[in-house]
């Protein structure tokens, strides 16, 4: 079973990896003793994330789609990184792959499933839906220090 | 000049599509008529995301690191997709690589850069520093209701 590991961290940072992305269903998420999700793993713990939680998630060619989910507070987004698949949000169902981006509201009922012949891969984020005050780069600020490398 | 393509959108979710990675270059972030950044795109726009922001981000060899900065609000976290990389924050430096996470609270000075020989890319998300209520799986509702495929 792999483990999320730590690569650096300090007061303002945690940085881990979960290793190579061939490598994820090697990964197992373990929600009760006899509940254990394969490749599926949570890095908001090992990150110590305050206003987001990322998972990464495997479905296996021929699988997914078992069940319809919502939240109670937090927006999903989902990004996929390989393969093929079909996504459902109250009964729209449209085509996933690389590149695919979807955000799906705490109410949308919400499903998937790997429609091809190569692992289905994909980054789920969870942040409170309505928190975000502004989109882009307004947020930043560039600073004047000379980068030491 | 590549654009984010819209897939589906109703209710409760919009998808999109930014196209395959290896074709992130030719996306060209315009933050002035004279500053444009290319291989970066932005995708809380076209998917009116509330509670975080996500941006891609493909920084060619022997580029990147040329600013430090960091956020008012918001704490980032940076999922790297592909190539070699140096993150450093506060002065802290460290090696990233595919499957690399980095959680930075706002004051955190980051910079990074590509030091290997491929494209290095990223997924870059942005939300509130202190917003998220619950990390994993404890904010979702599973739903009795079947599935329709």
């Amino acid at each position: 079973m792999k483990k999320v590991e730590k690569i650096s961290a300090a007061e303002n940072y945690a940085a881990a990896t979960i290793g190579n992305f061939d490598q994820l269903s090697e990964h197992l998420f373990v929600i009760a003793p006899d509940v254990e999700v394969p490749g599926k793993v949570f890095v908001g713990e090992p990150l110590q994330s305050t206003g987001a939680e990322v998972s990464f998630t495997v479905v296996p060619a021929g699988a997914g789609g078992d069940f319809l989910h919502i939240h109670k507070t937090n927006e999903e987004l989902y990004i996929v990184l390989k393969g093929e698949g079909e996504f459902q949000v109250d009964g729209n169902h449209f085509p996933i792959s690389e590149g695919s981006v979807v955000r799906v509201s705490p109410d949308g009922k919400r499903a998937w499933k790997n429609t091809g012949n190569t692992p289905l891969t994909m980054i789920c984020i969870q942040s409170k839906s309505g928190s975000l005050q502004g989109l882009g780069i307004t947020d930043g600020v560039v600073l004047e220090d000379k980068t030491d490398w």
